[in-house]
Parts: C-alpha cells; sequence; structure tokens
C-alpha cells in the first residue's frame, strides 16, 4: 500500500532562491505521517498517554531532484520499508505534476518518556506492519 | 534599561520574496527574550519545574518599516515596558544598520501547568522590574 | 463574506509547552490568506510576474485566548476588514471545537520589486473589495 | 580543518515532546555552514549576483543520537568531506556538554539561475578546499 496526501507549497515554506526550503521536505515527511496514523485510527498522543511510548526520529534523509515552488501542489507518497519491535522506517516520495522531487526516508524508535528505547506496542506494530 | 542582542538573518528565514518572512521576526523577539532571561540568572526551566510556572503569549503585534535580506546583522533592543503581577509586556524595536526595520509588542501572562492563570513568581517580577 | 479554512496542528507547530508555538499562528493566517486568494482565482505569482507587484506585510498581530495542541483541528476564518488603492487589511479568526482560540490582523501593502509603495492592481482591490 | 559554531536551542526549536525537532537540526547545519562562508570571506549573495550560481542541496541526512532540549547549548562541528568542480559535501557533528547529540551530512551543487547545474566559481572551490 501507498498512502498519498496532498500539500500546497506555502510563502513561508520558500526562501530566498524562490524555491521551498530544503528542510522543510522534512515537515511534509512528517505531515504525511500524521496523517497515515490518522487513517489509520492511530493516535499518537494515546502513544505516548496510554502506552507512555514517543517516537523520535533515529534517522532522516532526503534526495532533491527538483525544485517546488510557491503554489506549487505537491503530493507525498509514504511507503512503509520496515517495521521491527522497535523501529519503523518510511520511506517518502514527493512529486509534482508526477515528476519526482524529492525521495526520503525517515526511521523512527520507540522510546519511554525517558527517552529509553522500548518496544513499540503490539497493536501499533501490527496496524502499521498491516498496510505493507 | 535597553537589552540588546544581535542576530543574522538565515537563508531559511527568508522567503520567495527575497525578505525575511513576517513571522519570523515573532521568532527573534523571542530569541531575545530568551537571552534577556539568561543575562538576568532567570531560567525558564526553573519557572516551570521549580514554579510550575509557563509563560504563554496573549498578545504580539509588529509593525513593519524596512525589509531585511539574507545575511544582514540585525540588533533587536527588547524594553521592559510594563510589569503586573500576573502579565509583563516587552517592546521589540529591530534595527539594522541603525535604521528602524521592525517595532513590536509581546505581553506574555503567567499560568499554571494546567494553563490557568497564576501570579507569576515574586522573583521574577522584582529582576524583570528592576530592569526598568 | 467570510472564508474560512481548516488546518490541522502538526507536531512540529508545537513546543516544549506541549501547544502551538505563538508565532505558527501567524503561519496559518497566511495559508487561509494564500487560499482566499485561489478561492477568487487571484494568483500571488501573477501579481509580482505580469504586474510587478508584491504584497509585504506592514503590521501583524495576535490575541491569543486558548492554547492549541497537536492534532488538534483548528478552523480559520478570514474577514475582509479594509481595502484601500495602496493597503487591504485582513481579520483573521482561530477557531477549535468552536471555542476562539486567537484573533489576529495582518495589513498588507502593495510595493513594486524595488519594494517602493504602488497602488494595488484594479482587478484585485475589486475582486478582494466583493467578497466584503 | 573542523569549523566550530556553538548555538543556543530556542523555545521555538522545540516540540511538545520536549526536545528540538528533527528537522531544526537541518536549520543548524545551514546556519553553521553560513558562518564558515563568512570566516572565509565568501558571500553566498555575491555567488548569485555576480556569478549568477545558487548552492542547492542535493541531498541531506542526519542520524539523532540524542535529544537537545531548550536552553541547551550546542556547538556544530563543520567539516569539508568531498569538493569537487560542481558539487562541495559538507559532514556536520552536534555536540552538547561534548557529547554527540547528532551526525548529518549536507551535499551542495551549483546552479545557475535556472537551475541548471553548472561548475562551482574557482574562487569558491578553491577557497572551500584549502580548508580540509
Amino acid at each position: 500500500m501507498i498512502f498519498k496526501r496532498k500539500f500546497r507549497v506555502r510563502w513561508v515554506d520558500t526562501d530566498t532562491a524562490g524555491v521551498m526550503h530544503f528542510s522543510n521536505y522534512f515537515r511534509y515527511f512528517e505531515a504525511c505521517e500524521e496523517e497515515f496514523y490518522r487513517s489509520l485510527g492511530i493516535d499518537m498522543n494515546q502513544l505516548r498517554d496510554d502506552h507512555g511510548v514517543l517516537l523520535p526520529r533515529v534517522e532522516a534523509s532526503c534526495k532533491y531532484k527538483a525544485a517546488c515552488h510557491f503554489n506549487d501542489e505537491i503530493e507525498v507518497a509514504l511507503i512503509v520499508q520496515d517495521v521491527e519491535p522497535k523501529t519503523v522506517t518510511y520511506q517518502f516520495i514527493v512529486t509534482r505534476n508526477g515528476e519526482i522531487a524529492a525521495e526520503g526516508l525517515v526511521k523512527c524508535i520507540g522510546t519511554n518518556l525517558d527517552w529509553k528505547v522500548v518496544e513499540l506496542p503490539g497493536d501499533f506494530v501490527r496496524i502499521v506492519k498491516s498496510t505493507q
């Protein structure tokens, strides 16, 4: 399964070169991940408040292929690349007019509220895995 | 007393019009406020952890006089305008090459960790007031 | 006419106090303004490329009434408050679950590409005015 | 040569998990790169205005080792990893209290103002290379 969401490049996303600043792709990766969880009925607040689990990133990367400009409609595709008991890795593909603008990878790890690595809740793992 | 700090306009602060995005002035107001507290020995973490007090903003405004560009050195001046038992109001003046680029106002209020309005810690009020 | 758009508070919008950072309300004001223009067939890129007109802000303010948290759905309402030959002023009201979270004001001014104040294109003024 | 600059984690850099948001490390990488250029007398504005050359990123990555909190002083180290006629690659190491918090890589490419890949100006290449 490939989960997709469309976003609009905002004025504030751009920089003096007239294009979306490279750091903002990571914001859209995360926005897409948040919508992915919502679509699956996974609530990040519940993960923290009921399970005491946070999902910080241990790795993030992006390769930039084409510049995005103000007002461009971009589509972010999320692909679950790997689900382990303690980590989940997502691949992201950003397209604009059907052309690839960027490709990225984000690896998240389960921690408790003291930032010690823990296993992700079973339900979370099962649901995310089911989309592969 | 006027507290001043210099900052450098970053590439990421700018937008496709080639100037610092209007929302980023508020980030520099706050950075200046943070350095003001540091200069006075006030620790925002302690305020929360020892006193259970947060300092959210109830009002923020800015008038923009001249555009700032990438690499500009800006100076942010903070003036304590008003200190009340529950609120503190700062005036900010941003200059670039001695010319005013923006003027703003930020009003903060003391709350407990449940976001109920409370009096600010006496020491905080006394120290901030002493700079007037 | 009141123009309304819904947005979702993102993880990145929040700060260590667990709420949306005060500067980010201005980002959502602008996102709403951008959607407002799109709904009217106004293209900010065209304004710059065809008319040589930019629309920087000369004033921005916000009063914060209630905190917004990660995952909250917020609705931003835009009301055209004033349209002059060279300026346009918008009022913004942010609600969450029908309750007012913030109210703001943004005043924009027409400039040419050298940042000299100019009259806004007639069509722009006419269309924006028609929504009052 | 290792170029180092200290920065202060701002309130706005943090998120609801109480730590610096993962996307903001890329902002500090870039701030350090900007100071690196300044230390070498390289002016990014000149690069664009005199040489018609921009320096967009084609790749950016970060591995997160330890969380950074509000008010932490972080040191960002920049190491020139590779200089080619058209690209330059920087390694970044973020430390806090002498402990590694994050490690990253950013690869930049020369383009003209139409976003076509071009060779970087000879002086730029020579100066950056001289720091290796």
